[in-house]
């Protein structure tokens, strides 16, 4: 009797605890119903440290509270805000744009690294190196005026095609990142781009698809030139690197342009290391985001041996320090807008 | 008798027009009570000129609107937003720091350009030409970190006085302006610096002065290098010329930073006159602004001769193409903030 007694009472505490839990779970998903900012997340611990962390540090009352005027977040592209597999995809465009050239460059034909490209021999085009790679860069990229280089990745960004996608590159978007991007700048956060990626192609068709603005935009950049060209000025794009917005230059670029430590950082790969190290050392509560990509199924599965994107010393300072990883994989509901 | 007729007929036409004109006068008068933006201009075809130019262009029915996304403006600082007699505001920064720092630097009292500093023979500086120029600015601008500027230059403005207006330097700038700057953020348009000063010598004081962050002052810059320093990272400031935001340099650090043509450009010396070209080929209407200083009483009287701030060929193509010219003079009411 008495273990009857017993069991009937553990199994009523358990139904009650239970149905407590339940009230709490049914509470939450209510609110969330109304106001989640984060519908493609998964209710995981990755959402909540951002949610966590967003609510912190713009509640007045918090000892964390951030003044708008810092409120300065920074976000790598390639791989972070889209996707960055088989190659960056401004190097589709290079090759694109090699091929669409070759009728004006009959001797590219004999010549590499541009034969290669024109046989679709991408072993070669690797083989050539940071030379190989730098000439496809500069006969694609230079040589014509801004307005007209503007016009020419406007055209292709509407016309080419992910070759195992399928579809237009701006639509391989995270939609999980265009909501978190949303989420910050509806807390007042101002949201910038820092990409190893050139300036003037992600110009040319990103601001729509992020709802960030050209002058929120910073990339790496080849060297220009100022023509009054007779009272018809110009800016001409000129055969030579100008910065090249990776690693070390990401927090020598953000203190150039901005002028402010950012509060927020987000990134993907090893490139982006200086700018989360940089943004953990503001006096303000800070976060650091790394993307992991771990989606063989959905996107890539790639990280620390990847010659795309690598993650190596970042993921170990991540573990290390606390930072937050997206392990894509568990944390995302969805991966790109046409998902939904 | 048709002799006195026609006299008071005359006269009566003049009474009845002068009364419609008083009438009209009051009219406007009132009605600028109410709204007037720029209550320090007096109202002269300037003032007339900006404000037809920014009610046509942000009006949704007029040929001429601009999206506000398009609304980028641009302002000098030295002579355009404050003040630059007897030589910039800057080189008073640098002979304040040489004195400062020459205590542990005892080698400075027999060499020059040092010594000339130290003894306040400004002649002797200014013979040492770019060379000794550019000696000074490296020993006071680099050799530390991107905070210990910034200190540096916090504490300095908080205490400097100017030789001859005995005010703080940030006192100085234009009441006018400054009136401008908000009137054109009322109407949507995104104001930016875009000066030769350099860019963290302003970043450290100017933005609650003129109301413009920090990631929108675009100057003059010396070399830097990130740090990680064991986990406390820092940018150091090192003794070389990164950028020059003068004359071409102009027009370039706009395409570079912001990546969008200005429509509205003020300045007042010919190293803006390229920012004002570019601008001026903007396919959205754009305005022209330069500021002559033509005021030897309140402020100070200078163009085509001055070593600082020399208005020579701006000036030409100001007239040859009617872009919009303030007299100093005539059309500010009052110079400077503590006038009012």
């Amino acid at each position: 009797m008495k273990k009857i007694v017993s069991f009937l009472l553990i199994l009523f505490v358990l139904v009650a605890c239970k149905d407590s839990v339940d009230s709490k779970e049914t509470t939450k998903t209510t609110t969330k119903e109304v106001v989640d900012p984060l519908p493609s997340w998964n209710d995981t611990a990755t959402k909540d440290a951002i949610i966590a962390y967003v609510t912190d540090v713009t509640n007045t009352e918090s000892e964390n509270f951030i003044p708008i005027a810092d409120r300065i977040s920074t976000f790598d592209n390639d791989g972070n805000l889209w996707s960055e597999q088989p190659i960056y995809f401004q190097f589709f465009f290079v090759f694109d744009r090699i091929k669409e050239m070759a009728k004006d460059h009959p001797e590219w034909k004999g010549e590499q690294p541009f034969k290669a490209v024109l046989e679709n021999d991408m072993e070669t085009v690797i083989k050539s190196g940071m030379k190989g790679v730098g000439q496809l860069l500069m006969a694609t990229h230079a040589g014509n005026t801004t307005e007209e280089f503007d016009a020419i990745v406007k055209d292709w960004v509407t016309t080419a095609k992910h070759p195992t996608k399928n579809v237009g590159y701006d639509k391989l978007v995270y939609q999980p990142m265009l909501e978190l991007l949303a989420y910050l700048r509806a807390n007042d956060f101002k949201t910038f781009i820092v990409s190893g990626g050139g300036v003037d192609f992600m110009r040319a068709f990103v601001s729509p698809v992020y709802g960030i603005p050209s002058e929120q935009i910073i990339g790496s950049r080849i060297k220009t030139e100022f023509d009054y060209n007779d009272g018809n000025p110009r800016i001409l794009r000129t055969a030579g690197v100008d910065f090249i917005d990776d690693k070390d230059g990401k927090p020598l670029n953000i203190q150039k342009i901005i002028g402010k430590k950012p509060v927020f950082a987000s990134g993907n790969s090893d490139g982006d290391l200086q700018m989360m190290q940089w943004t953990a050392s503001n006096k303000h509560k800070s976060f650091m985001l790394y993307l992991h990509h771990t989606d063989s199924v959905r996107e890539w599965a790639y990280d620390r041996d990847s010659h795309i994107g690598g993650l190596d010393k970042g993921l170990d300072q991540a573990n290390k320090d606390g930072w937050t990883v997206i392990d894509m994989a568990k944390d995302w509901k969805l991966i790109y807008p046409f998902e939904k």
